[in-house]
């Protein structure tokens, strides 16, 4: 009666591990900032609520495995307007981006499997590839080049016999950052030329600032039958309860086979994919308007960062989040410090010690991820909030 | 850029498969009787829809991994009506049964392990041991004996060094066995002495007739330890669109594990949560009701059976599904013929053909599954059909 290596191996989620202190803390009568979770505050669209209030059947059936018409039709909408026209057998509707990912590890990977990746990275990447029997294997980027692609050469190191694809987030979480049309080109060229795919988990794609222009790999045809983009309403409609995703590919055999995994499973929420087509009357300006409050939101954490010595990190122009680099030793024993023991005119913040973004064991030690998913107002107050702790820390550490 | 193994030898549903011949007779105009789906036609329970018409809230968020508390509440009232008690860490929401399906085995299976299954089977069992890496392994249960239990000794035969778990499906899909108190304390038994896990699936628990006495696997409380549950709404409020379903265990260790999983994959939707927290105000009478309709079809059915010469079939208990051996030699063919040749005053019917729920090669040719989610005017006209498509069947073939 013995539980599977693939999950004795697993970890638990290091963004929740210091969730029981906050807790402790708010106990305590401490108001707590909460600069470590990716969840938006901004309002979900209206017509995802209008959709569901309306909504009646006599029956709650089981729909497509591949997602209701309705919705897979909206998506196909959506991409054309970047460019790209997908057919409803190239495009399945999943339960969040996260079970995108998954359908894409288990479809392309066994046992011992590899996916390269720049890291730090989305850390659910790793439990995907375990669930698969995979490993991610990371290449490094640097705060210091603002998580920047390092040279072709020392991503290509990384491929083994054993890997299947390559795997970006973009923009990126943690590091916000967005990678050029010139990265993703090369990209492109190592994918092509070592017969791997190429994952493109593009959730963020509408957070991008300082008007910027966002490269999509879907703007690289040459490679379109090595491509698979994996998207979710989550970030881009602040819907993340709603729990829909979709997996988007232009390889036949691929796309095929996935159906498999699909119908294995039935199919996805009913009323949610009601309310997500519903979402293609959401008017350009709630992106705009978005946009322009996390790009602001943006600037106010990068401005509290910059008053505070010894910290590097670059300004990141995606997604809404920060990696920093602090003054301090050991970044998870920081964060415990700002919940356990700190706190000022009886608040204090929460971060994400970064390690937990890394594959390779003691990278990223004295970093923190901090979102930006708190109002204009509240952010200030935490920046400050932050700047005084790490100077109380730095006292007695 | 291969695609895994794994995919590769998975199968497509095969309940869907004859779906295309379906279509075709539909565009010709003839009239198709739905015997091959799982999907009831009962009415969702109206406090479902209330629940999500009621529901707003300006930013749709993820909810715990483990599920909504109230949600968790509300399964746990439930259970104590059975008879056990539930810690909400001894039972987590998942994507329905399916998902409940795919976790146990992703945390108790490496690549290679093996669940022992009385088969005919629910085919999708196959699919989630394959994405586990794992695979099914079954022992024969016959129609001549309502597909009861073989002996322990065929039983314990199966079991290798492999072997993780014994996993039922209680009452039966396909076949609509309800397995007797004396033939669980076997299994109870066989895994005690075996070191293994029992695997429960419960989801048409309500879903038994002729007055009898079900027996749930949480009777057996000497095995709470090894015994894991997986459970869903789909069926009990006729709800299989909301995707809403549970694994639930007193092994501590398979619980604390399993969050990885849940964690890895964020939460559950939230919508649907909902919804399905309000379903614990369905009257008493909707299954009472749900129940004596379900057993009229049933005699409908079987009466139906019974008519036509050379059919072999005992009458079932549970679920609503029959599974019967037809005088034809290739089930299959039959039920495509069904589709493409047959017709009688311009309706036919769909039925699946049983070899899809064997796990060995070849068992199952000459049986089909019907199920009785069709209303009783519809169904007797059905059986008709398939009574004369038989006879016409046999002069050709
Ligand atoms: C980079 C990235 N990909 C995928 C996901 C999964 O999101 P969801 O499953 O809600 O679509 C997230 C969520 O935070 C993410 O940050
Ligand atoms: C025996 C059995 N288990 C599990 C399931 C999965 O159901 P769901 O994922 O809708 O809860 C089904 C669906 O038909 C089933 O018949």
């Amino acid at each position: 009666m013995k539980l599977s290596n693939r999950i004795l191996d697993m970890q638990f989620s290091p963004i929740r591990k210091l969730a029981p202190y906050a807790t402790e803390a708010k106990k305590r009568g401490t108001k707590v900032y909460h600069l470590n979770i990716g969840q938006p505050d901004v309002l979900t669209p209206d017509p995802f609520f209008k959709a569901i209030a309306n909504f009646k059947e006599d029956v709650l059936k089981y729909t497509e495995s591949q997602g209701m018409d309705a919705l897979q039709e909206s998506f196909i909408e959506y991409y054309k307007k970047w460019g790209t026209e997908f057919t409803k057998d190239q495009l399945y509707i999943t339960n969040g981006g996260s079970e995108a990912i998954m359908l894409v590890f288990q479809a392309i990977c066994d046992a011992g499997d590899e996916i390269v990746v720049p890291e730090p990275f989305y850390t659910n990447y790793t439990g995907f590839a375990q669930i698969a029997g995979a490993k991610t294997v990371p290449f490094l980027t640097k705060a210091e080049e603002g998580f920047h692609l390092p040279s072709k050469e020392e991503i290509v190191s990384k491929i083994s016999e054993k890997t299947k694809a390559i795997m970006i987030s973009n923009p990126g979480n943690p590091t916000g950052v967005v990678y050029t049309k010139e990265e993703l080109r090369m990209l492109g060229d190592i994918v092509k030329e070592h017969d791997l795919f190429l994952i493109a988990d593009e959730v963020y794609r509408e957070f991008v600032y300082d008007g910027l222009q966002y490269t999509s790999t879907l703007t690289m045809t040459d490679i379109l039958d090595r491509l698979i983009v994996v998207d979710s309403i989550s970030k881009r409609y602040s819907a993340c309860g709603a729990r829909i995703g979709l997996v988007a590919s232009k390889n036949k055999d691929l796309m095929f086979n996935i159906m498999k995994l699909c119908q294995t499973r039935l199919c996805v929420p009913t009323v949610e994919q009601i309310g997500a087509a519903a979402l293609k009357d959401t008017p350009e300006s709630y992106f705009t308007e978005t946009r322009a409050e996390y790009q602001r939101r943006r600037d106010i954490m990068m401005e509290g960062l910059e008053n505070i010595p010894g910290v590097i990190c670059k300004k990141p122009t995606g997604a809404f989040y920060i990696v920093a680099k602090l003054p301090v030793e050991d970044a998870e024993d920081f964060a415990k410090y700002l919940l356990t023991d700190f706190s000022h005119d009886g608040k204090t913040v929460m971060v994400a010690p970064a390690g937990g973004f890394y594959g390779t064991p003691g990278r990223g030690k004295d970093e923190i991820r901090l979102s930006y998913c708190l109002n204009c107002e509240s952010l200030k107050d935490a920046m400050n909030l932050l700047k005084i702790a790490i100077e109380e820390y730095k006292k007695t550490h």
